[in-house]
């Protein structure tokens, strides 16, 4: 193309690498930026440097914070007692949106996955065993993906974990609320009729 | 939230305000970012300011651009004689993606449109009226979008500049390529019936 704005392009690859934003959804936001003042863009920019700096693991949970412990972790309020364990730290902040779990969260940063090369050792797998030697750990709760990399993870860490004398427990399959059971799939059903209870 | 990691939070606001980006995926975006090596976070935050502060509108033209004049006013092998007339920036780079059109450009930066308060007055017009004082151009082409403030917009430049003796032209209205004619509107049919022309 004769119209060639280097720094307009180069704006247009950066948003264009993106998970889910396409060639022209990437050229959209980088008008976008173009038609707001130096200072948003200044701004954004700082956000950008800032997170990617300042945001690590929590030295407890793996999750993510900009301190040395997450906010979770630090809280005195929580129950140190129960540890959910999750996949990612976009689950730790999907359970809290509940509102209902009060314990701490334990992130394993994947999923054994042996087809991508992923097992234990790839996983924070270590730092949780870690957490568990203390014994002032009860119960376990496993939050894994429903996926087969999901439950290969929870067999394991269920297998590693039994012998440890803890309660190990994981989240229940069924319909989802407000789903239609007519679109639900075989799998979920038949689940949802094995976990059923009384009214 | 219990859980607020504040330069996270941060980043996924500055995603949030982008056009067409909800909450859920801004927070996508930024754990994105988080899970991306560091240079990567480095060089978006460079290309969004270097964005920002390079480019800027063609003395010319006011098409964006991040020299003195853009790549098509500067290029000696476009035809001098034609200017098309489009809203926006982004127009220019449509118009040239069909590699049909060798002219010159002029971005008005917006339509007419009493109702936003958009006069001729806040639009690139006394830019363009300059340009065809030089007795250069023969035609203008207006490429305004088919909207009733394009319409409004192509009629205003076109009564202002019918006395100077120029060519003034409008892209055709018709149905869309690749389009169905069971789904075109009636004003899209009505107008490609008025514009057919013989095979």
């Amino acid at each position: 193309m004769a119209y060639n704005v280097v720094p307009l392009n180069e704006l247009v690859s950066q948003f264009e690498r993106l998970p889910g934003i396409g060639h022209k959804t990437a050229q959209r936001l980088a008008f976008h930026i173009l038609s707001q003042p130096p200072e948003r863009a200044e701004k954004f920019a700082d956000a950008l440097r800032n997170a990617r700096q300042k945001v690590h693991y929590c030295s407890c949970c793996q999750s993510l914070t900009d301190q040395e412990l997450c906010p979770i972790c630090s809280d005195a309020a929580r129950d140190r007692t129960t540890i959910c364990v999750v996949e990612d730290p976009r689950d730790v902040f999907a359970i809290e949106r509940t509102r209902e779990y009060h314990g701490l969260y334990h992130v394993l940063h994947g999923a054994i996955s042996p087809l991508d090369g992923i097992g234990p050792d790839q996983l924070r797998i270590k730092e949780l065993m870690a957490r568990l030697a203390s014994g002032e750990v009860k119960e376990l709760i496993m939050a894994m993906n429903p996926t087969v990399e999901g439950e290969a993870t929870s067999s394991y860490l269920a297998r590693l974990i039994k012998p440890m004398n803890l309660k190990v427990t994981r989240l229940a399959y069924g319909i989802p609320v407000g789903g239609d059971l007519e679109y639900a799939d075989e799998v979920t059903l038949s689940r949802a009729l094995e976990g059923r209870s009384e009214i």
